[in-house]
């Protein structure tokens, strides 16, 4: 199954898909018992409410109505740094790597777990922002994003599977100078904007976690190929970890880590510029694509 | 003006307490028409909105009725580590700083900042939970916690301190062995119940956020005693730098970072255990006070 945000007439709707992303029904007509919000609804299919199967013909899906799925998780992004073998060594080559101090160090020996905000969260075309300070060395990454159903507290990894409702796509979008100079990589992972998801969330009975290829493009150049079996922490290894420290909750999402192929791993790093296009896509769910644009300064206090 | 969370009769009731911390008035007797939840109150005071002098006895306020002020902030806590120079040299010298790798770099050069999420937030009077897996190596940090009330992005300096809504006091505890173990520092520090707080919000035309003495004691033991005219980075600079990467929310905080004396600042490191009370006070705010308790993972498996 999938579930999707879409814009279409007023206000944002909590939709379901068809499985060839053509055709949607509103949640709210299948199941006006449901939460028409899209992490209530996902705590009440974890704890066994059901959501029928469509009747009748739905309404046609422009794919650019297409918001991100899950705009407000119930805290920060979970985002797992350094999770794949190969990206692992070309980061900590990097020159950027302020976890990693010698090339023994490369490969964590432990999850690396660090956060981004809801309000770093936009859609899967949004544009990503270049804003004066933040602009010089934004990178990408294309992971798999694993949304959390039933909650739980120190949970084995035996069992973790049975807590993941589904998947999505999202860019760990990095600025990277500020990722080294702050240390902690908060401040340069958690720029507003800088998290980019979708299309939708797929649920986890359509896919093999371990089985699936995540690639990314930058202006239709392949930049990144990697399947998840390469995965240093696999999923059930991530829920155990973090679910130790602090109960997992319906709608937590946990961003896997990026494989090999990100712009600093090229000598020189190969930064996004203004105008460029990323696409990030995942075999069995779908593809996200943004692209960069600057924004002043002005404008954003405009906003705020 | 304080303004706290109790649990008096009911459901916790947002109420302002006077001057002497020993009377209250519910917020919603006091002014019908504003939010009775605390993010939501401070946004609207930020946006203009006057809470009424109180008139009347209003009620006996038995600090045992306190709760934590802000148990829902927007997003996770922004936590700032390394903040006062003689914290940033002990921790640098203690072996578990994965920031550092020299005593060169021992002193930030920029904001070294990480979250908490609401699930560790905890009441001022609450125990301190130690569970398995991650009571070997806890440890306090008493810190000045600001709370943000009007919003922005890309604030300077200059016009930072009028985005302050006031002060707090939390314990930034944490698992030293995750912390150091995970690189980056939120599976350490973020546990559930590993952040207390209050015991109120004092508003900022209270206090001057320069000239604040913020003291710890374990067991009765002074362990930390330092005013924030130390801090490294000052709460300016904190929202500056913030505010550039993301657009701060009413409701926001920004614990500062602790000053000397934490358990890993002796040798042998002094970590909490099970019985020991961790007192963290800041002069003109007031004090919490915790007790490590143990807990055990079928308990915690049940309460999820």
């Amino acid at each position: 199954m999938k579930l999707a945000m879409v814009q279409s007439g007023g206000a944002p709707r909590l939709v379901r898909v068809d499985a060839a992303g053509q055709r949607f029904w509103p949640v709210e007509s299948l199941a006006p018992n449901l939460p028409g919000e899209m992490t209530a609804l996902i705590a009440a299919l974890a704890d066994g409410a059901v959501l029928p199967e469509p009747s009748g013909e739905g309404e046609a899906l422009d794919q650019a109505m297409l918001l991100a799925p899950l705009p407000n998780p119930p805290r920060n992004i979970f985002c797992v740094g350094k999770n794949y073998h190969a990206h692992a060594r070309e980061f900590a080559g990097s020159g950027y790597d302020s976890s990693s101090t010698s090339a023994a160090d490369a490969i964590p020996k432990a999850p690396i777990i660090f956060t981004k905000p809801f309000t770093s969260v936009s859609g899967p075309w949004d544009d990503i922002p270049l804003v004066p300070g933040l602009d010089a060395e934004v990178d990408y990454e294309a992971e798999l994003a694993v949304v959390i159903g039933r909650g739980g507290r120190a949970i084995p990894k035996a069992e973790a599977m049975a807590h993941v409702f589904g998947y999505t796509v999202v860019n760990d979008v990095t600025a990277r100078d500020l990722q080294g100079k702050h240390k902690q990589w908060l401040l340069g992972k958690g720029i507003d904007g800088f998290c980019p998801m979708g299309p939708w969330i797929v649920t986890a009975d359509e896919l093999d976690p371990r089985a699936m290829r995540v690639s990314c493009t930058v202006n239709g150049e392949k930049r990144q190929d990697a399947v998840t079996a390469d995965l240093i922490f696999d999923i059930p290894t991530l829920i155990e970890t973090i679910s130790l420290s602090m109960a997992l909750l319906p709608g937590d999402v946990i961003a896997t880590g990026t494989p090999e192929g990100v712009g600093i791993g090229f000598k020189p790093p190969r930064f996004l510029r203004d105008g460029d296009v990323v696409e990030c896509a995942i075999e069995g769910i779908g593809r996200i694509r943004n692209r960069l644009r600057k924004v002043d300064v002005a404008a954003l206090r405009g906003a705020a």
